[in-house]
């Protein structure tokens, strides 16, 4: 086993891979994490697959050339229209957050019906009923595209009546189907968690794609023997691709108070 | 007195600038239009001034390569954060739909209480307050964010309850300013002018700052005498940065039935 001090990319369409950083920093402390958020492109979730993977290429190239050890893909869209694309691409090891999300999902569900809540894109690629599927073919995936609930989480809107009113107008046709768990399939939704679990009720078991990467990370470091060494915290450098608008307002939303400033590239 | 059958070159950021075109054609029916939606990168309201610039440069570039005799800046986000920028840049005629809106509104008011709601982007350029006190400097402007808006249009809701109250929530503090009129400040709005009108009642008069943009451009081919001599009617060519994502979907909405394909660049 080699141990490896190297830092650990991350790429997101935006801010909302944070969610994913947030729940990195908890589970590996000691490791140095690069975040990129293509912040003058966002969102990726509206786009074609050639849009989405090209830029998704541009974002681990950045990373790569910085030497990291892995490539976390914490967006879901790039993960379902790119990463198939950048494992060809790239010489490098990749994780990303649909397969650890689809994996809980079938942990989770008790009636093997499960909803899934996602940019158009990444609903229109199927990429969670294909993944749930290849793992239990006898799960019923009910999903629905959700394209207001991105902006509505970087207006930091929180779990107000109007926020409740949205999810609920999305979540009404998968309710109607008796699902049991539902996956929060975009890395900005965990920060809707309590709007949502107030829509669902508690019967309904909610699947964060972002802390289930995380614990995916923490396996891979662990089976690979690639964890850092360092027996001091961490460290996380921040980088987007826009001017930091309103930056330090949602690196809050999303981080909490201990955000470090963002450079641009 | 000099025709021209030189095209008339029209971008925005996406497809919302198609409300322009819309009225253009309705006004200019015999002017050949070349329309750039950069639905690559949309949105540019929620990016700062030097990546509109940039983006806006480069939408103005592919347009005066196409030999336009002027170009129609059909993005109220662009035109606040660039406008003046592209005016240096480059030799060309620009109109943009922040001035018209800002006119119309001067003439419709009685109170001298204007609201303005638009992208985060324009309403912290203030370009607008700017705009309207250079005209009149007894008016008071009362402007709103409204970052959702755009999303929502784009998800074709139109004027449903939920639709309303998002329009009311983001309404509400201007309204109790006792303004009697409303600037749509983005070019996405004037779809949402039934869920406005509704919202607001039939004291509060609404600018549409796309039909106005197109009344200046007609105004400009009149005095500049530029406007085309042919006789037959015009053409209407669509080129976007993206695939065309759900495109016919989009076209119909902005443009009803008659959108010709578009093409990538």
């Amino acid at each position: 086993m080699k141990h490896s001090d190297k830092p650990i990319g991350i790429f997101d369409s935006g801010l909302g891979g944070l969610t994913v950083v947030r729940q990195l920093r908890r589970l590996l402390p000691r490791e140095r994490l690069i975040y990129l958020g293509d912040t003058a492109r966002v969102p990726y979730g509206n786009k074609s697959r050639e849009t989405i993977q090209q830029f998704s290429r541009e974002d681990s190239l950045f990373l790569i050339r910085r030497r990291v050890k892995l490539v976390v893909v914490a967006c879901n869209t790039s993960t379902a229209l790119a990463l198939d694309h950048l494992q060809e691409k790239f010489d490098c090891p990749f994780i990303g957050v649909v397969r650890p999300g689809a994996e809980a999902a079938i942990r989770e569900t008790r009636n093997g019906r499960i909803g899934v809540i996602a940019t158009a894109a990444t609903i229109q690629s199927h990429a969670y009923e294909k993944e749930i599927r290849k793992l239990d073919r006898a799960c019923r995936i009910f999903s629905s595209a959700c394209p207001l609930l991105v902006p509505l989480v970087e207006e930091g809107w929180g779990n107000i009546r109007l926020t409740r009113d949205i999810v609920r107008h999305y979540l009404r046709p998968i309710l109607a189907r008796r699902i049991d768990t539902l996956i929060l399939g975009c890395t900005h939704y965990p920060l809707l968690k309590p709007a949502i679990a107030r829509v669902v009720g508690r019967r309904i078991r909610l699947v964060d794609s972002a802390e289930n990467c995380a614990i995916a990370v923490r396996q891979f470091l662990g089976e690979s023997g690639k964890g850092t060494a360092k027996r001091s915290e961490g460290k996380l450098e921040l980088f987007v691709t826009d001017r930091p608008f309103s930056f330090s307002k949602s690196a809050k939303l999303f981080l909490g108070n201990r955000a470090p400033m963002a450079r641009q590239i």
